[in-house]
């Protein structure tokens, strides 16, 4: 087999079967971080660097292991510079999906066959400057030639939604939705919140001076969002506190944060609480799936957050924190009536979670893989576990939760591939006929997601 | 390869020749939830939702997930139609091990080769329908079908033991032992406690006030089960405390709950530690084998717990507590003098259980993958685990653990060939001679549970 | 294929290609537990037993859970009838490392071809004498035929290493390092601190009452240690506390350690938080790796440390504890000035600490796998994990931990087969060239560790 051939990932003819099922299926895309923005003017990419790296803490971390500096990576230098800095360490990260990745997008979307290194950096640059300029490389292009039939951003509720509206009538008529994330709503921690109420206000033509106020405006969001396509809210949370508070405790707190005075953990538990539960009851009334991200440390590297803020590197996975006992509450106040998925960054705490969806029936779904678990390695693992513990058929499906476009097709390749290996793997040991096994891959990649999220 | 056929999970021709060696041995099973009385009244099945489902939450846990109706599970729907609904969702279930049992049973035990789907309901119906009314699948004759030389019933020690003597002298005449299992007498948080040792003592013509009064009534329950061909005791403990506790303090809280005064959690562990290594001492006296099985949380899902009680689903295991700290008192006690089997419902803690039991000699020793782990997938996962960090000869062996006699035969051979698997895995990287490697299948197989528990 | 032959953990012609490249390199151990003095002195093993299992717990461990009675293990047998004790428990030991390792020993170094059991033992104990009685196979020739480039000892700072003088200007000049392990000035709780601190200052004529004095020995004996070509420190903690905490704190629990008053377990936190920072300090000064060995809990078979001590089997890896937040505060201080190896002990810490290793740059790398991790089945699954989530490339290579000098060479065949396999496994399914996978292969097997430590 040579690397990224047609056999990738498929090490037998039953996988390869499999694939082949579900290799053309449109692409279902529940969550990701499209700029919908530049995707509504239809730019193309400047070059190789802004397509693949410019918008991309996962790449930038990888390359500070081996030992990039800041400058090339997050700085000042030209995107030139950067990408030739990068390509000369690219084959340190055997292994790494990144380096599967963006592989995939050259050979893939590209056409460019080199592999990436210090020798072939320069001409991948300018091959790939060249190409990225054609219009059939608009961003809009790209997203016909990878076949994507849904797929949803990530929108905070003071978000007008205008390039979302933008893009009626266009190319990609339908094909982007919204997801409700108010995540800045449940922050209340965060020194900016007061700041953020008021601006949420102010969208909607409210003066939000207490949590009746902030869920009139929430609704009223989460109505607006629905109209505009939005099928899921999203959250992401550390510790999925969902315990049952009173309204009026949670008030208390509201207005302390209002008026900018420090906060307790427990204060910030009360409110979170009273928090999720009630954008759950949104979900509820609007059949949206609620998208709970668990288990991310944001920003533990001091040095990076200090010079370069959120969203850079420096996140980890949460190990010690019970998941179970804070999140009961609300799986259980909802059971039954509350599309639920739950995404987990640290693999020590799949099993737990496959166990607990388990438990809960149809409407409590397991994420897949998600950031640092997304990868051959990680969605090999928890497809065979999970579907050994729970029903594989009740996961709700991949997600490319990407902040590049040009990569979507290339995830979903990896996963399809993955998915197409795991199944393989149960037909060649007689666990699983071969017609069930494709009747799942299918489902999988493409029904599933679809009547799940209701899209 | 055929799903289901010869060389089911047998990956090399290594793999075959060790199951060679295992595949017809006798059946031990020292541990399973068998109905001793309706076994001891040799009736057949009436149809194969009774034989399969009827007693099963594990089975509707699969199927809620799918989302049947409780009524085709758990409800008033006739068996045929509870077995049509569950059938037409069969093919979701693909890699989970409840696809695998219940195919293996039709295939192995009643000769029905149709893979399970809305297409074949009806047909496999009426066909597994006319084959259990067979003399030939009577309870006790599928016992003997399936090779059973010894296996242990689950029982409380009020139990009269009658249908274990009604098996004496008849086909099953040695066959089946019981287990003392008093979790009712440990279970001090239980309102219905009091009424249970008021029962426990009538049973045994003691007036239960004290916890002497109560060891006085276990030790001899503990005597009449030995004298019953009981070989083991096992106790189902979320958190395995086992702190060393005066038995006044135990007392204290005994009286208190026969007093149906209300627990502080504080008292729960004191009792239970004082219960647990009380219970270890009988077994030490005895020569009985002391068997945990640690960290299934109950009854999570509120809505089916207050519908239809416990045993129902919604159980899952436990992740964030040490169950080091709380158990290490108790080996420590009995240390090279008490025959233990630990067992774990949360993978996540295989590995600090594995090196726990290492510790401890080889008289602690590992269970084989329990409950949600009982599955190609969870023995894989811990025979190669745990025999590269301690010692694989020195686990107890597997356990079928299961509500369902049809089964026990599927569930051994996907223990042993799941074991074949793995040391064939073994033998064809060089790691051990194939010799070795059929001896310790047959040892695990056959020998070790054999002499470790005494049977 | 046959046990331990040229295929051995090669599971495709890539993985064979792959280890062809590495196989011959000579092995670099950045720590291990050589008895210096003995090395030094450059005598013979006497038999079997002396080389293999008298400096062993490990080993004792494994036939301990055989049955194998401890005065074979530890007691006064002689080494004879303790190695014919053993060696036929040995085929109960398939899939433990050990079985491999000793194997391994035999064939490689001794060209005994027979596989161990109470056949051969007396046939293996009589051959393998005749030969470590030749000059051959001398401690010095030993390493020399191993081909160690460079192996670090672990030392105390009260060591005056005259052992590693003695051997300058030998056989093994240049080869052997001392490594600067401070954890008896560390470890304030033991009994015998006070004592150890006396010795200390004895040794560098210091009178230490002091955290300053302490500090003033510390840095004398690590530049000590520098001059004599060190180039790491090491620490075996079960938390790794690094919090920031007030010399002048450290100091009030140090003078009371030294009035040997009792500690509560705050002010062991506050020292040792206030040691490990410090020790981290002088390792940044001199460019020196700071290695964490994280996570064993000692002792915990009570009867075993009451009659044997410590050291002697009886430890296993913690599961409980997070390690992210005590050390956050050293990692966060040293970002980007200190080389650091994080070693792990129990899996379930794997991901986590991957991803905290991922998180902070090319100078925090994790350890490959450690202890009861260290065999084919830990690392391939460290290696899989950890490449996925961080870059195998920052791995700081394999170390022996071994304390026998016979088996050096055996663990780092384990470890570069190991490795081949993985590599391989990621060409064959086209996941990386094959080219950069034998890159990969040597720079972790040689290269990486060489430049990372400096060698």
């Amino acid at each position: 087999m040579a690397f990224l051939d047609a056999k990738y990932l498929l090490d037998s003819k039953t996988a390869e079967k499999i694939y082949k099922a579900v290799e053309s299926l449109p692409i279902i895309d529940p969550h990701n971080h499209c700029d919908v923005k530049a995707l509504s003017e239809d730019l193309n990419f400047t070059d190789i660097w802004d397509a693949e790296a410019a918008t991309d803490h996962y790449v930038w971390e990888c390359f500070r292991k081996c030992g990039v500096p800041e400058e090339y990576l997050t700085g000042k230098k030209s995107n030139h510079d950067k990408w030739i800095a990068i390509a000369a360490q690219f084959p340190k990260l055997a292994g790494n999906p990144t380096y599967e990745w963006i592989h995939l997008d050259l050979k893939r979307r590209l056409g460019i066959d080199a592999n990436i290194s210090a020798a072939t950096a320069e001409a991948i640059w300018k091959e790939s400057k060249k190409l990225l300029a054609k219009k059939s490389f608009s961003q809009q292009n790209l997203i016909k030639q990878m076949n994507v039939e849904t797929m949803c951003s990530t929108d905070d509720p003071v978000d007008t939604l205008e390039y979302h509206k933008a893009l009626a009538g266009g190319k990609l008529d339908g094909v982007v939705r919204p997801t409700f994330r108010p995540d800045k709503a449940m922050n209340i921690m965060k020194p900016d919140f007061a700041d953020y109420i008021a601006k949420l206000g102010a969208r909607w033509d409210v003066k939000i001076r207490t949590t009746k106020d902030l869920l009139k405006v929430l609704r009223q969001a989460h109505k607006f969002f629905a109209e505009m396509g939005a099928r899921a809210s999203d959250h992401g949370v550390n510790i999925p506190w969902g315990y049952q508070v009173k309204e009026s405790d949670a008030n208390d707190v509201f207005k302390k944060a209002l008026a900018r005075k420090p906060l307790t953990l427990a204060e910030f538990k009360t409110y979170h609480s009273w928090f999720l539960n009630e954008v759950a009851e949104l979900d509820a009334e609007d059949g949206f799936v609620f998208q709970l991200h668990i288990g991310a440390v944001r920003d533990v590297r001091t040095s990076l957050y200090t010079k370069l803020g959120a969203d850079v590197g420096g996140d980890i996975g949460d190990h010690e924190t019970s998941y179970v006992e804070p999140l009961l509450p609300l799986l259980n106040r909802f059971d039954g009536r509350l599309k639920t998925v739950l995404y987990n960054m640290n693999p020590v705490h799949n099993a737990t979670l496959a166990q607990l969806t388990r438990a809960f029936g149809g409407t409590v779904n397991l994420g897949l893989a998600w950031w640092l678990n997304d990868s051959y390695n990680g969605m090999e693992r928890q497809l065979n576990y999970s579907s050994s513990v729970d029903v594989m058929s009740a996961f709700a499906g991949m997600v490319s939760d990407s902040r590049k476009i040009l990569s979507y097709g290339s995830r979903f390749e990896v996963f399809r591939r993955t998915l197409a290996h795991v199944l393989g793997g149960m037909v060649d040991r007689g666990q699983v006929p071969l017609d069930v096994a494709i009747e799942r891959a299918v489902d999988l990649s493409y029904n599933r997601p679809k009547t799940f999220f209701g899209f």
